[in-house]
Formats: C-alpha cells, structure tokens, sequence
C-alpha cells in the first residue's frame, strides 16, 4: 500500500459502473494522482478528440499519500482534455472530497461515454451508482450539496459537482468540492458537464493504510514539527495567499487593468489588513481561516460581506459565511478589473464557488471585455446595457452572476479571453498562453513565471513551477532555463503524491516527500527516483498536447508582455524575454528546438510511449 | 445524575447570560423537561402577563433521560406562555438539537426579557454568547442553520431557530430544530420572535453520565428488545405515523373541510401507500425514514417532490428532499382543507418547517378560511385574488408561503382561527378548544379525544393522553374520564423524561420507564413515584392556566361537535358527548365542579403551590 489497487471505471453511455485493479506497473513509474491519472488518459483516448465530445474521457484521481496522516493530503486531481486550451487539463483540489475517495476504496475514477439524461454518480464503498440529476439539474453547486446530503441523509457524503456554468459549457467551468474548494482550471467542469455528470458523491469507511506505519509515523513527525516552525507556513496560516498581494505590488508584477498597468492603487483596500480590519461600520470581512483534510497550513479564507451597507447586491436568503479572497482571486477581480470593494470581489468569490466557474480566466476575461469596452469596440448594446469601465465593482458583480449562469453577455464572457477577443476582431487584447488566461504575476518582472506560462502544458499557469527565487534577483531572463524545468518536475511529482504544493512553500523539501512516500509505499523510493516520476509526467503530457496538434508555436507569450516594457516598478522598461529562454529551456529539457522530446530523452525515462500512441 | 444539575439563565434585556446550579429538589418532584420546566416557569413569572411581551418567560428544558443510550433520548420541551391561547403552551421536539444541548452541560434554558436588537445565542460548553442576528433576520429557518454552521464553521452545531413566522408573530409559529424537527405549537416561536431571539446554536463536548451504568445498560438492552419486537414500533417504522389516516377514514373520525365531513374521498392519493407508489412517471413521493436522536424506531419520513411535474410551484433552488408527511400534516392539508395533491401537500409542509409555523393549526386555520370563502363572508379582495376554495391545492401552496411569510391574508392566516373567524364575525366556524386547533381525530367519533381535547391545558391536543382503545370500543362518552386522566398523568411523565411519547406507542411500558429513570438518576424511583410526578405536573400545568384567567369555560368543545352529528362512519348521528363527560373528569382528579383542584388533592401531591402563586 498505500494504493487502494483499485480503479473504477463508469461508461456514462452504457451506464456501467465496474472496477478493476490498479496498474502497479504504471503507478510505480507515475506514483499517482496528476502522473498517473495522465498516463491512464494517454493509454484510455485518442488526444485528437474534441474536448466536448463524449469520445473525451474524465479521470478524478487520487495520489499514494491521499488520505494519510502526512499534511496536506486532501488532494486529488482531475485530468482531462481541456475546452479552453485544447490541451492537456490538469486541476487539482483540496478540502475533503478527495480522502472520502480514497477512504471508499479507489485510486482512480476513470469516466467514459455521455448519459443520455443528466446524472449524479454516488460512492458509498463498494456501492457504486448513477442516479438521476434531474432534481439537480439546473442548480447552484452549493444546492447541489446541500440535496445531495438531505437527498441520502448523510451530512458527511462529500461531494464533486459542477454549477450551470459546466452544464452550459462555460469553457473555463470548474469542477468545486466542499462547497469553496475547486478543481479549477482548463474548463474540466464544461467536460465534466458535456458528458451530463452533474456530481460525484461520496462516503467512504475503508480507510487507507500505509506500508510501514512506525517509520511513517516517524516521517510525518519529523515534517509537521518542521512545518510548524516554518516562515513560509506561518504566513500562509495568518495571512492566506493573498499576503502576495502587497508582495507583488511593491514589486511591481500585480497584473492591472488587462496588463496595462503592473501596480495597482486600490490594494489596501483589498490586501490582507483590508480583510482584517473592521470597516467604518465595526464589519470584518475575515471571519477564520480553514484546513482542507489533514493540513497543518489552513491557508484557506472563510469571509463574509457587510451586507447592512453594502449596497449592490443584498440577498438575504444568501449563504454569507465562505470561502474568502484568494490572491489569485483578489488579484483577477482587483487589479485586473481595476476594482477595488472589497465586498464586490468577495462577492464576486462567492458567485464563482456557487455557480462554478474559475475566478482567474473570469477575471482575465473580464478585463480583456473591459478593454474592449473602454477602446469602444463593445458597446452597452453588447453588454445588457451594463457600463464595463475598469473599476466599476457592479458591473463585476453582475458579471460574475450572469456568466455563471451563461446569460446574456456572460455566456460571452464564458467563452474566455481568447475566443471573445476574436469575435470582436481584436485577438490581441487576449492575455493568453494556450488560450488560458494569467495569474496575478507579470512576467515582464518575473521572467522565470513567464518561461513557466509560456511552457506549461495546461496553458498560462502559476502553478506547475516555482521560479520564485531567481526571479526576485534577476529580471535579465537569463538562467530560468534550469530552474523552470528542475521545479517544474518536481512539482509534478508533488502533485502525484497525494500532497499540496504549499507544502513545499512551508518548509517540505523534496526529502520530506521522499521519506513519506518511502515509508508509505511498497518498493524504495529515492529523491532522484521520484523527480524522475515528475519529469516523465511532465514529457507525457507534453507528447499528449504534441499529439492533440499543438506546436512550438504555442509555447509563446502575448505581443503585449514582448513588446511594451513595465510602465513602473522594479522591471520599469523591461520586457518579457520568452525569445531568449525558451530555446535553453528545450535544450536542458533534451527536446529537439521544436519543442519535442528525443528518443534519448524518452529512453532515459524509460518511456515506451511515443507521439502518436 | 444524570441530571447536568446546570441552569443557564439568559437575560435579552440585560444581555446577561449566567449559570445556576439546578434546584434538585424540584427535579425530584417534577423530573425534567415539561414538568420542570413547568416548576421554573411558575416559579419565575406572573401567568398574567402578556404572552408577547418582555415579561414573559421561555425555557428550553432536556429531561435527565435526554441524551442518554435509552432510546428515544433525543426530546426536549419549551415551555412558556403560549400567544394562541393565553394559556401555558408545553410543546416539545425531538432531533439532534436536545441531547446537544445537555451535551453542552446544562439542564435548562430560561430566557428573561427582550434584546433590543435581533441575536442569537451560541452555547459551546461553557462558552456562551449573544451575537449579533442582524445578517439572518428576516431568513428562514434553513438558511438560519446554514448561515450559522458556516458562520462558526463547524456543520456539528445543532441550531433551534425561528423563520419570518416566528419573526412576524404568527400566532402559531414554532421553533424548528434540525431543519424538521419541532416545537410546534401554541406559537412558542412567536413568544421567541417577540424577544428578538433568531435562534440557539449548540454543540456540547461534556456529556452525560448515568448513576448506575451496569443497572443501565440493562435496561436499555432490554426495552430495546421489547420495542424491536412491537407491532406499533414496526408500523411506525414502516408506515410512519401516516398510518393513521387510513385507520381515521375506515373509522369515520377524519376531520374533513372544517369538520363538515368526518370522511375523505381523496385518502388514497396521500396515505403511506400514495407516498411509496412511484407515480405515473416513476417518481416515488417517500426516500426513505429517518430516526432522531438515539430512537429506534425512526418514524420520521424524507421525501421529495416531483418538480419535473408538479406544476405548481417549481423552483430549482428548492431544497427537495426534506421532512415529509406526517398524519397531522397529512390531515390538516389534506382531509381538513380537501386537498388531495400529495406534492402540494408535501411542498405545504416544506413550508412550514422553513418557515416556522404549526401545520395543524395552519391547516385548521386555512380550512376555517375556506368555509368563510365558500360562505361569501370572505372574497377574493380579502385573499389577495386567491379562491379559497375547499380542494384547491395552489391555493394550500399559495397560503402556506404567505403565512410563512405573514405576507397579505397569510396574515390574517396567522392570527389563527379564533381571532380571524371572529374578525370576520362568525366566531362558530373556529374549531378550536381555547384558540388551539384540533389535530386530526374527530371528537364525534372518539369521544376520550374529546375529552382530552377539552382539558388539554395548552388547547386542543391529541398528544397529551391516550384513550385510543377505549374510544376504539365505546362512543357514548361513558367512562373515559378514568382513562383519560390517568393517560394524561402517564404522558406529562413522559414528556418529563427526555423521552418521547411515542416510545409508549412502541412498547415501553410505564415499568420502562421506571426502571430507565431508576437506573440513570439518584433517588428512588417507583412507577407510582413517577406517574406522581406526572400528576403534580398536569395539576401546576392546570394552576398556571387558572392564574392566567383560564376557566371552567375554556375546558369546552364547539357547538358544532357537540350539535351537529357525525354524517358518515362509525359514529354516524353521534355528537360529542362533553357535557357528561367533563363533570366526571373534574371528580376523577380531585377538583372541584368549577375545574379546580381542591386543597386536598394539593395536599395529596405535595404541592406548596397555590392558586395565584
């Protein structure tokens, strides 16, 4: 162990529901969860298929260290192909969906086909069922919960679903368990939605057990004490992720107004001490912060709105206690949107938790449509005769709401920046890699996170790599190569372990992962043989987006970002220098200079996969 | 024990909260729970003051059974002056919400005063506040309980909460405990809403102990059994207590449109079999049962409607699957108003568990409402364009919202139907004893209802005796006093356990009970002890009311039952026989020929108190 061996494989257009064992073979090359739900995908479907079409197949998985005592294991992953990127999606996701998986018995979901009716799939150990969504169908993630824990009268089912936006085909749709926590990006919750799978539902009473209990006990002593006394850590639990907010506007990388701007004047009004700090009427928007399952962080936010005086929006029969800013939240409402009501953006949260959809690509969207808007090129007559000027906190709200439900000018906004941009005639406002929008962090002062956008295989992300470092003492573009693909790997293989990168940013280094993994699993595990697990991850997803028909030419970065230098901060005049990383990058990753991996490079992984299957 | 020996006493006005040690001497003459709560209640307050206002007194009270492994522990009463009536109102509830608060530590939960502005009180062990309500009045129930466990983020929290019914004043509004669970009538959730108390939320680590654990466990091992065994026990679990609507229309003694028929032609659309039969479209009404607090038998029924169908009413962010029919909710909507729609019925009784109020006397109400309507007292200028006529289910769904929400004539609903037959002059159409409602047993045909109708001291109630089998035998009237008075004895000791009426329906003797209560509790406890107990708290029950200005008088049925004879069933051409049956009734208990206990039967039980305080 601590594998359960099990997969359970669901064909939504047969309506059958079996299980098989779990490849040891695979699972001892890939570990699990992100590594080894990809492979599965690579061997399950052909990556030329539309990603709305039933011949797609959706894989929830779990990792070899979900569920146990280790911190931070509440993780799963869902892997796909994407309906914003066209590429390979990967999104993972805390709270406690996924150790209810595990407890149930399984490693992987693997879901084939399309239902004719909408339906919800239910998880109870070996009781495995699909049951009608017809009751659901329609519905808000959080009633969905809600019916499904009154509809089988047990409050601790956990619960995976997606909100109008997935069953409306949203292309960035996310898939929200436990209410706040989300599977968030690359559209997995419009596929989730293309195949009619309104929810996965589960409780499970298995348990997982690990291979040597005392060393693994000993191991995850050893890391909790080391988390505890962390910098990294304690920042997280007191301040959240958005204690970057204040980071990047000093800095001068806080992405504002669609990337016209890298510092915004409206953070202390949305910045950590903002959430803390009672407003002129006694109200704090910060109420706690929350763990997801076995996590000795919390970095979570639990907020709630001034609603005695906060005049847009004034829904009593609302739930006002949850999920609170994120950076990356904060960051896509605030700054990108020049917004800065603090109950507008966690408002603005809420409706993206609620009707599930990703607040960065909405966020990023909205931007783009609000630059649109201000060069005159939509008018109110596009817009339901809302006002979308930067800054305009009840036009977000209103957006937030319609595009979660796929109305009116939301259903454009859901189609992301770059097909809407498009539409318009004006592609280049589409701050875009892959056709994925941008996190809180511009790459003309951080020029690491830029070869990681432009590189990663899931579209612009800030989370497959971590350049953080270099990038703080070095705005030349120069040496990113190195560390983009070393932390890229290794991020990897600490997405398919089981575990959360932000263990890795409060104090777990990879020896950390090596021991508890040694400890909770059959066969040795070295550092090196685990980072070699994340590289083959890495190269696989890469040969399933050659596969699906991307090219060298999709590893690029925006006009934008290459040509118009930072206007202030510490990167004032400088540009994003992808043309000059991204040649090293390729050559240190043993890919030819277009951008394919080797023969040597496959071998020296031990990859029998080739491009093409 | 298993006493807590712990009062918390809670001061709105003052916004005090502070604990006392509970007075054992008056737990050994009235237990717990409805007795004791009596105890305090008389001892605290001036039975003349307004039932609404700041004077009045609320206690929630457990009984030292409550919480406890014997089953059924899961009750617990509140006891105040009761707004319908002006008389004292005991209604108690089941659920979670009572042994979680024993849990908590305390045995009682007396609340003086009025805050100035809406709160409600959190009880975490000893942490015990008043917080600010202002972000949940003004919502329902469920959303109160949602909003409160995301609040303080813990989904264990049980919460005892009152909707806009109980806000507004609905004369009859109740206090709902696990989204389904009641104290539901005499409006003791209108005595709350007049306290600006929104809610109590409760979780308690403490728990409880028994005096003799060995001698305990005994007892419970073996009244388990013996309810296991029971044929009432399986009927309830099976059936649920809808069983008698069958039982009620093959015996003529279903109340029907405002008592003019003791008979229903529309029975099969909404007994147990209408509710486990899919319905044309393969929807099945029932999900399935559900057990409170520790019971064994689990009479409670979830069930969902079929929105796909139901045209009616159909909103999506409903929450479906609820609290489902139960005889007196069955009777009231359907028979009494003869409506014959089970999805309206079920959405009625949605209704009012979100929003507060008591069914049956809603029922009561609308159906009183509908004879006016089909009289031409009332039209459709005075209901808000509604034909209130009897069988018109849109019409039961319609109202039952707007009382919920004491909106347009379901304010008039609210006043009850005392005060509102009397607005509109025809003060003979109310068919209630002491402005109480009548449940849904006719008292043409069972006479001991009648009686115990008639002397109930919180009005008309069925729940406060048992005379079943002989009015079963007998519908002259003869002899039922015995019966009756003993029975009420029997209940009110009961109801001052901690456990539930139905446990005796189910196979629990009174020797169960004794051996139960002399295992957990010090002190000798006899069955002629406790049914002692329960006499003394029926006769300070009757102390109350007499103080209140309640006479001889209000101790009456309608002069419909007693004039106009029963039309169909087994007692066709009957009339109830009150006039011989209360005289022998007075005699039986030792009171005089004006309903008052003499200073003999005072001396007999022990009781200092006297009439007046």
């Amino acid at each position: 162990m601590s594998w359960q061996r099990k997969v359970l494989r669901v064909d939504l257009t047969k309506g059958t529901c079996e299980t098989e064992p779990l490849n040891m073979e695979w699972a001892q090359e890939y570990l699990g969860e992100r590594g080894l739900a990809t492979k599965y995908l690579w061997e399950n479907m052909d990556p030329e298929v539309d990603a709305m079409s039933p011949e797609n197949v959706l894989i929830f998985a779990t990792g070899p260290l979900t569920g146990t005592m280790a911190s931070t294991s509440g993780r799963y992953a869902v892997v796909t192909k994407g309906p914003l990127t066209g590429a390979i999606a990967c999104s993972n996701s805390g709270g406690k969906f996924g150790a209810e998986l595990k407890y149930a018995g399984y490693d992987l979901l693997i879901i084939h086909g399309k239902s004719d009716k909408p339906v919800y799939l239910t998880i109870f150990d070996d009781d495995v069922q699909l049951r009608s969504a017809d009751d659901i169908w329609g519905t808000t993630v959080w009633n969905t919960e809600a019916w499904i824990k009154a509809r089988h009268q047990n409050p601790q089912i956990k619960v995976a679903s997606i909100g109008e936006a997935g069953e409306k085909g949203v292309r960035y749709a996310c898939i929200v368990n436990d209410l706040h926590r989300a599977a968030g990006r690359s559209g997995v919750g419009a596929v989730m939605g293309s195949k009619n799978l309104k929810a996965v539902a589960t409780r499970g009473t298995v348990g997982v057990s690990v291979d040597n209990p005392a060393d693994f006990m000993k191991a995850v002593e050893w890391t909790h004490a080391k988390m505890a006394k962390h910098g990294g850590r304690k920042e997280l639990t007191e301040l959240g992720t958005n204690a970057m907010i204040d980071m990047m506007q000093n800095f001068g990388g806080l992405p504002t107004r669609n990337f016209a701007a890298v510092q915004f004047e409206g953070v202390d009004k949305i910045n950590p001490t903002a959430m803390s700090t009672p407003n002129e009427h006694g109200h704090t928007n910060l109420l706690t912060n929350k763990a997801c399952f076995g996590c000795t962080i919390a970095c979570g936010r639990i907020a709630h709105i001034d609603e005695q005086h906060f005049t847009i929006v004034n829904r009593k029969e609302y739930m006002h206690a949850s999920g609170g800013l994120e950076y990356e939240t904060a960051y896509a409402f605030g700054p990108m949107c020049g917004v800065d009501d603090i109950d507008a953006l966690t408002f603005a949260g809420y409706m993206t938790n609620e009707h599930g959809y990703d607040p960065i690509s909405f966020g990023g969207t909205l931007g783009a449509a609000m630059e649109l808007f201000e060069m005159g090129v939509i008018t109110e007559k596009d817009t339901d005769g809302v006002a979308l000027n930067f800054g305009n906190a009840e036009a977000l709200t209103i957006m937030a709401e319609k595009t979660g439900r796929a109305e009116g000018f939301g259903e454009i906004l859901g189609l992301g920046s770059k097909r809407m941009c498009e539409k318009y005639g004006h592609p280049e406002v589409a701050m875009v890699v892959k056709g994925q929008e941008f996190a809180g962090y511009d790459s003309r002062a951080l020029q690491g996170m830029g070869l990681g956008y432009a590189t990663s295989n899931r579209g612009a992300c800030h989370l497959k790599h971590d350049v953080f470092g270099p990038d703080m003492e070095d705005q030349t573009g120069k040496g990113k190569a190195q560390p983009c693909k070393d932390s890229q790997d290794f991020v990897a293989m600490v997405d398919s372990t089981g575990l959360c990168l932000f263990a890795a940013g409060a104090g777990m280094k990879p020896n950390a992962f090596q021991e508890l993994m040694d400890a909770a699993c059959e066969g040795e595990w070295t550092e090196e043989r685990m980072l070699e697990c994340g590289e083959r991850t890495w190269t696989l997803e890469r040969m399933f987006n050659l596969a699906a028909g991307l090219t060298k030419a999709d590893d690029d970065l925006p006009a934008r970002l290459k040509e118009v230098p930072a206007p202030s901060g510490t990167a004032k005049g400088k540009v994003a220098e992808i043309d000059i990383m991204l040649p090293e990058y390729y050559e240190y990753r043993g890919w030819t200079p277009d951008g394919e991996p080797t023969t040597q490079t496959l071998q020296r992984l031990g990859m029998s996969e080739r491009v093409g299957g």
